[in-house]
């Protein structure tokens, strides 16, 4: 032991074994709600948090990516003397490689394969493309888009990246600040969404965007529905302004049944399981486990929330 | 010129612009067929070849990867004096990423997914893999093969590769000679077949191997449809024995219409487009540039066709 109490963590809103595990494995100890808790690991939705947390709370994981939904709700804010993780970083190679599916999917047409029913090559051919020597947009060069960067390396594709500094991000062959997004569109062939939520980045993809990029783009969203306007989206997949979209994630979200997106065959739509239970649980567990480790040697933590930048 | 006379090299079956251009690039001259050639680059199938070559012609470009027509038609046998090279290597990037696109969405469910007119994330969740921590079993790592290994380290992904020999191939976790393949089957997550069309190979996947598979394995065939027992595949996928195939390949080819496979969700279908002209056409004439280069070297040419091995 290298500190001289061990962290009294509590599991909400239930709890879970896995978590216990999680807790125990980086030198914590499980306490309940009453217990006086030095940190709380939640593992449900901010509609579920407790209005009232216990004083003796100093940290507060949460298990999302992106918090937007505990901003919102003003919870981050009520806590100013609490520190907040999220799990940025934990699924980033999770869903890193379900953008790199959609992405290649598109790329190489899979959507109008998958429609056929007759053997015909020259039909595909004039739309058959590669990621060799294509240049990819990563918007938000957050834990997804460092994750894909190597991905797309070794695919023989390179990362233009758009972050809010214009620091560069390792691997990128360029990295533009947001204030210069707008020469992006048409320079690279393709795009990944990977931003956070905010309110800067609302609607960030809108008409002019999509008719700035190549006919032959692909625009994969797995960061959220609200970056892309979604109106301009589908009239842009009609009108083949570009060649298609892939969607994990969508606005409205959930897409209600009947939704023309629903409709478009150049329209991926992944229903926001780019990082399904089965991979996420395990992977949030061992995000829980350094971050208790860290929080009990008195070490930062991964992924601290900043309210002001708004993830 | 580090050679004392630049070699003349005859294109057929007929003229052609971009591959005059590689010849020149790699210090050829182009002459015509009746001009004593010393060379031939081939751009048409094994049934337009020439019955006679002139006398002068020591070495013949082939333009596939696989070259089992010219093999079947007796072609490169009736001229031993001459040395054939094949185009394997040439498109092995291209061709293994439309390998890795086709197992990437079936791991991830793609096709199930674009069937989907309603948001139903729960449905999907219990068929969600990953190739993060999965072994991919490789059978045969020639040129693609090969290439795939590196995209799919980069994915967390690793390679248990099936060879003739059994010898140590880069990248891969483990080798396994061919004599030993029966143990891979069960082994491996997943299947990305490779290997040329021999006597050897032929329905080297049929009922045994694809009952030996895991139940959620996907087997992807990128290299030719001999390999694959159609029928045994039909009903492996009908009872989801295995989890899905993606097929650039099949047997027959052209898939007829109405053959079940074109009706089984479960099973993705590429008309062998993996390497479509846009992208063949490139690759092959850097391949010829390269060969005609050690050609006028007097070096050893690239992808030698060995008739006894088949490749």
């Amino acid at each position: 032991m290298t500190y001289e109490r061990q962290p009294r963590i509590a599991v909400g809103p239930a709890p879970d074994i896995v978590f216990e595990r999680a807790i125990g494995s980086g030198g914590g100890r499980v306490c309940g709600f009453d217990d006086h808790p030095d940190a709380v690991v939640w593992t449900g939705t901010s509609d579920e948090f407790p209005a009232a947390l216990p004083t003796s709370v100093r940290w507060v994981q949460l298990p999302a990516a992106g918090v937007e939904d505990w901003l919102d709700a003003g919870i981050i804010r009520a806590h100013p003397q609490v520190t907040w993780t999220s799990a940025a970083g934990a699924f980033a190679a999770t869903v890193a490689e379900h953008a790199l599916m959609l992405l290649l999917a598109g790329v190489r047409a899979l959507p109008d394969h998958l429609a056929a029913t007759s053997w015909t090559p020259n039909e595909f051919y004039p739309q058959l493309g590669t990621l060799r020597g294509a240049t990819v947009g990563i918007i938000g060069a957050g834990g997804i888009g460092r994750a894909l960067i190597p991905m797309l390396g070794a695919l023989g594709a390179q990362a233009l990246a758009v972050t809010r500094s214009g620091r560069p991000v390792p691997g990128a062959v360029e990295t533009v600040p947001v204030a210069r997004i707008d020469e992006v569109w048409s320079r690279a062939d393709h795009f990944v969404i990977a931003a956070p939520a905010t309110a800067e980045t609302e609607q960030l993809v809108g008409a002019d965007e999509l008719a700035a990029m190549k006919p032959t783009a692909w625009v994969i969203n797995v960061a959220r529905g609200s970056l892309v306007d979604t109106d301009a989206l589908v009239d842009a997949l009609s009108r083949r302004v570009i060649a298609g979209a892939g969607l994990d994630v969508t606005d409205p979200e959930p897409l209600p049944d009947g939704h023309p997106l629903w409709s478009l065959r150049n329209a991926m739509i992944t229903p926001h399981d780019s990082n399904p239970p089965a991979l996420r649980i395990p992977a949030f567990a061992e995000h829980v486990t350094e971050n208790v480790t860290r929080f009990a040697a008195g070490l930062d933590l991964a992924a601290v929330v900043d309210p002001s930048a708004g993830y």
